[in-house]
């Protein structure tokens, strides 16, 4: 089968015709529905790059699975170079939508669930790798986006999940039946589910005997009876409902996340991948999370050089570009931005092959990558800020700007270096807004914080892979200590 | 004259009705505005804390201009205490109302001038000093608020205001009368501009000779024929026109910024206090800054109590409050927070008093403590998302709370530790989302960057006031150098 | 009595005569030996101050205690104004001597017995303040050098006192007699023993029922049979022993710090303080660390001072001092140093009166101090090493200067911008080195981290003192939570 | 030809027999040599293990230049993960050793002057590059150590080459011969000189047309007539000449530098790679800096991994391993000496083959990976010292513990957990001391400063090769700027 262009991708949504409770609201259609449609646009990028001559030989790659050419947002990591590769698409497309593209999370989620169902069967005996592989053949070949839901709600912190007074906090298996398990449960901050064909469901913790009901991973298409979307609002979201588009600062793309319920969905046996194996959850929980900090070193990367860019702009658009302090913080944002890069290329070189043979990255090296990406587009946000000067708090509309009245003075005291139009300044200046304090924030700033675990989900994952021991052993070694 | 309470200061500006241009439309009831209310409320603050048995004393004082007692924000500093006051003062205003109040810039300019008006007198015999002083004993007798407006468009910023294409990019002097001068220009970022009755306007840069007309000192009332405003949009500020107010964050105070046109205004001549002294408009803008960089050591100080307090109430609704990572989190957002108190009360304590008798902050330590402010809110609002978490990317609408649909569901899966109501965590998040990303982030971050000029403009002023040659001089008495 | 000079202060130091054991030598005559020398005169330097036409006005003050003009560094403060005081003559002997002049200690030892023994006095009936009254004025009348010995080695910091292997890992009364108590144990870590006359001795922790025998304040001569010193030796120090003194980096002073041993120590009840008050310890542990971390707001600010300034003379000496980049580092460095001093004041001039009188720092501000000194200084260590260049790892020794050989080859090729002599230029150098890397580093850097306690203790005190509470009650009020 | 062990190699340096000038005096003997032998040892590490069975793999690689296996510390990179192989191997050596190994300047130097040549001669239809591969062949088969030597003194900074009052102040040819060149000037910041078989001499700076004879690079033997050693003294230099060596810190390991003048040394023409080609020598310059850039991405991480391991042991034999401060501490050393690595690799594995065929890394990484080296070994050494504890200063010498006197009362006072010996925690802590303050530091913090070139000599490529032109031009694409 051809791979999808972005216009099919978004043909195929169509006729999924998801619907979703958006701010008080039922709401159908949503693939023209002014607060998805951008997001939905971003995803139709993994696509059309697979068709634009500059960047189809990076997305495109045969897969041994389904041995044909897929989009490498599909593809199972074949080699160090395949990781890296992946790395440099995931940039490719941050530069193109500024935002967050969502296609990612179901690819790692796919790596991590491959290469887990091959050593629960080892050790079980059980069959789950093959029914994976027979599934992510089929995504594959239908060149399908796939929503990875793994954050449960989590209740009350401080307690397992069966200690908790709603056993739904974490989502479980309700039911065994002959024609597959019923599951019930909801999964936070899924970004890209509403854009989404299928849903791969992974636990969100490491599991202990006894938990087994919660210790389930499986695949339901996101139109499975029983499947309900709450969206969840972003700051300055409804700008995107106004008439006038500058505003919104990133003009052709954007974010939304929603909360996705699941009650009492039935999944087929050949849709289920993991079924009460609680010692085997720790292990895809880390695999899905490394891969998935890996992915911030690519895609937070793409977006950060258009903030660098647009500080840039800014810059000489003020007539500043000289300066040499204006000079110095570019460099600055992009010697971090580059920083991120290279921690996301060291742990896709250092990569391994898994028992199964797919890839993985060096997993203290991803848990490093994302702990920098916790903090470095901060740093890029305040030095963008730094740059694009007081306007990004106080310009006025953009339809004032055409205003009989008002826009003749805007267009007399906004007009900065010679040669530049007002409406560029501003499109310029709402960009950076968008990023450091608008919609696009929700992406760059609070999901680099949250997004694939918080910091201290890191923190721990580095200390436990950080060999303190050897280093100790080491410096008994040179130091002739007993 | 009583001072006035909080409703009081209410009334006064609905008398003077006023109007502004505000995103696309021309409007008038501003007081009564969604917009610009919660703005007025915050200043109407300042009132009632003078009333307030808590806070009076702190808020009170007697004026040896007018002999009365007066508002700590229309006073004169008469020593370092007072200095140390003001800063106090403005960490309640911003404990009360998690904003900018807005009336801190008519003080630090009434300061300014007061201090500069005498000087250029001493020095040219001219009569600006007394002009001044009837002039504040009015304000302070009438307790009102006055803008202090300094920032002009600037153009080119390559080029000085006379070599500007347009003379108008400097607010300028285009005709002197016999009643008085014609100024025209533009005055950007005005944060109370619309809920002022004054406006005392400053040059925004140090002049030279041949560019008499740009030095000019003036006041006019915020109804002056030829004034007219225009409404600068910020990030999620229309949240605040929804029918739900949880979602706005604050749901009792908040910002907003003007673009102010003067064309062809009128000015008589008992409210000139500077009209072509270049030599003195580069003390005037150095003392307002220094006072102006001196209040965001309190201000910014207050609303950072705010912010941790809500990151420490996400905390314990999540139940982690006694996690050690939380608990060390917040004690480093306090140690920022009170680093920068710390500057704020420094530059105070060391004031010292000018020739005119009001007292002066300690230059350098103003601008270490506003360059401060241009870095640790920052990573306070790091901090704060990382305690508060992913849902303050993903928080559905409150809207959808009372839903008959999506509203049981949110309240399913949106629980967190047992007894902490869904309204309230929403509350806690949405505030924090506020300041961080949203409508409050605009004077928490961009203002803090931003406001009484950017970083790079204290660090000139760091690098003269900081003796850099008496250090070295200490150096060679140290290692006996020639 | 008049106030001693600083030559009177040394030959009162060599009448005392103490012996001490260094680097494998028992050793007497200190005063001039080579290792220890430097110290002296550092401490000489405060006797000086109090006679210099330039700084004595700040150094004398009227001690209420004895009615007699006293040196600064003996007072007990009586007003905010005092405590801002004691930070500016902090300052300047930073500057004078670029390393640590020791006789704080003993000054925020006696503020805080003075307070600490008034509050014991008046839950217990006891008589402790006057009899330390007595005391404090003699010390002010002879105008002495008190060393405040806190420290206690603590064995396994896992354990308390009275658990350890051996008891003396606390210093503690180890048997009450008719004339006084006999004492036992150590202290760690004491910069100025061996150059004072007297030791005011404190526990180290805050200590409970049961733990009486170490609940001890006293004080005894340095003379005092059964106490002895063991010298530390530091990195570079036996440069000073060199014949040459050009390598030492700072030519005149420098530090030592001595291991100090109490062996059955007899101390008269007229110098005990505190006998078995466990209550009352933790009060003196927590007042001392708060004066002496409002200390190295002004001591560690001096010598930044000298840094920043022996930076910039090697940046002027290289003929790069006009560099952009390197003026934006030395006004870093100045902003970072200048933030300090604002902690070191802004908790002196919030100080309040203690129930006995005199004057204590606002603690969470003064730990908020210190927390940042065991920050900046490493920055403005690794900006200076940026900006002195790699010779601070490779330049020869300074012997080769002279020597016939190497000397005219150095002076040939480490010439830098014309008119700077090759000697200055080194001197330059390894004063830097001295501070970031030699001998001086010991105070400037390891000093800043763990004098008056590590960073962990005053995040402890900051949270404890930062009410968090508090705030979270005013984000209740704002918000109408529950 | 075997390759040589350690033994081996100490033995072809004393037949070479060079004589340096050290601290005043003309020395011979250098391979016993009290302040030379340390760094021997280090180098004779890179050989003993090409020998070792678990690292030989990793350091022998069959080389197409001589067709034999060598040593890769003599290898011309032909893979990307030949460069990712030369970064373990550092790590590897950093570990081993705790300090510089010295050997890495040459290996970068050949791969820089081996593609540069190859350009030359494409230009120009010079032969340089096969005389190079003649001359690097032989290196490789005779295993020697290569010192490669670019830095100029520079003299005024602000003059070219050709301007300097003395024309030396940048080595140049000052003849030109029938059997060869005659260069005179000096090199300075030598680490591995004295140590070294070769020298390996390259120009410092981008040269433009008229300064022909500073474009210069050659080879001669550091045996050569003419060329002179001056040690370079450094902090806490002189404990290696004590008896006892656990002051030293290091025991077996350490570093010197010198400078290096040469003074009217001809160099046959065979050994001649560069003669006045100055459009050359920035390209020369510009590949041996990425190089060694990416060096230290491997070395100073390797000697990271000591510094943890020293703390996590300090903080053991406290008690307090379990603290969770200490934890956190610990994590985010491992965090930030990770970051280096991954920039380390990540130049590495986006390495590209040069027109001669040999491998570069990526620039633009390799001056991010330095840029960062500039900075997290200082706060990697600053919370090592904040886990050690206030000994780290205040220590007595070790001679001191077999002291009949003070030994007991150290053993008594100085004991920390129980089962600790008193000498460990000394030795562990003299070696946090040696690499945060000490003989280490010199290598750890300032080499980390400047070695390779200052930060700002990596900012300005970054500047360059950031492609600020191309992020600004993406934004233009997605905003529809004109």
């Amino acid at each position: 089968m051809a791979l999808k262009t972005g216009d099919e991708y978004i043909q195929s949504l169509k006729e999924l015709d998801l619907k979703a409770h958006v701010m008080g609201q039922a709401a159908g259609g949503l693939t023209s529905h002014a607060l998805v449609e951008p997001s939905m646009r971003a995803v139709a990028q993994t696509y059309d790059c697979a068709h634009d001559p500059q960047s189809k030989d990076l997305f495109r790659v045969i897969s041994p699975l389904c041995n044909e050419e897929v989009n490498r947002f599909t593809h199972l990591h074949q080699s160090a170079q395949d990781l890296v590769n992946k790395v440099r698409m995931q940039r490719h497309c941050g530069n193109l939508t500024g935002c967050c593209f969502q296609r990612c999370v179901g690819m790692d989620a796919a790596n991590a669930v491959y290469s887990s169902t091959f050593d629960i069967d080892a050790a079980t005996g059980s069959a789950y790798h093959q029914r994976f592989k027979e599934y992510w053949a089929w995504v594959q070949k239908n060149d399908l986006v796939v929503d990875g839901a793994m954050t449960d709600p989590k209740g009350d912190r401080g307690k397992r999940p069966k200690d908790q007074t709603d056993p739904d906090m974490y989502l479980r298996i309700k039911e065994r039946r002959q024609d597959g398990v019923i599951i019930s449960g909801a999964k936070l901050h899924q970004t890209g589910m509403l854009n989404s064909h299928e849903i791969l469901i992974m636990p969100t913790i490491s599991l202990r005997p006894g938990e087994e009901p919660w210790a389930v991973c499986c695949a339901v298409p996101t139109t499975a009876p029983g499947v309900r979307y709450i969206y969840g609002r972003q700051t300055s979201d409804t700008r995107k409902l106004e008439s006038c588009r500058l505003d919104v600062g990133n003009p052709k793309f954007g974010g939304q996340e929603v909360l996705t319920v699941f009650e009492d969905v039935l999944v087929p046996w050949e849709r289920v991948f993991m079924a009460g194996e609680t010692a085997f959850s720790g292990t895809l929980v880390e695999r899905f999370a490394s891969y998935h900090r890996q992915s911030y070193g690519g895609c937070k990367v793409g977006v950060g050089d258009l903030l660098i860019g647009a500080a840039a702009l800014a810059a000489q658009m003020n007539g500043v570009a000289a300066a040499s302090h204006i000079r110095e913080k570019l460099v600055e944002m992009i010697h971090l931005n580059e920083t991120l890069y290279s921690c996301g290329l060291a742990c896709s070189a250092m990569g391994q092959p898994t028992a199964s043979g797919n890839y993985l990255v060096d997993m203290l090296l991803a848990n490093v990558c994302k702990l920098n990406v916790t903090r470095f587009p901060y740093e890029l946000a305040r030095l963008a800020t730094d740059i694009g000067g007081g306007l990004l708090g106080t310009m006025p509309a953009a339809a004032d700007l055409e205003d009989p009245v008002a826009g003749p003075y805007i267009r007399k005291y906004l007009k900065a270096a010679d040669g530049v139009a007002v409406e560029d300044r501003f499109k310029v200046l709402r960009f950076i807004e968008n990023l450091v304090a608008g919609a696009g924030s929700v992406a760059y700033l609070i999901e680099s914080m949250h997004g694939a675990g918080p910091p201290t989900a890191q923190r721990i994952m580095i200390g436990r892979q950080g060999d303190l021991e050897g280093k100790m052993q080491k410096v008994k070694s040179l130091l002739d200590l007993a």
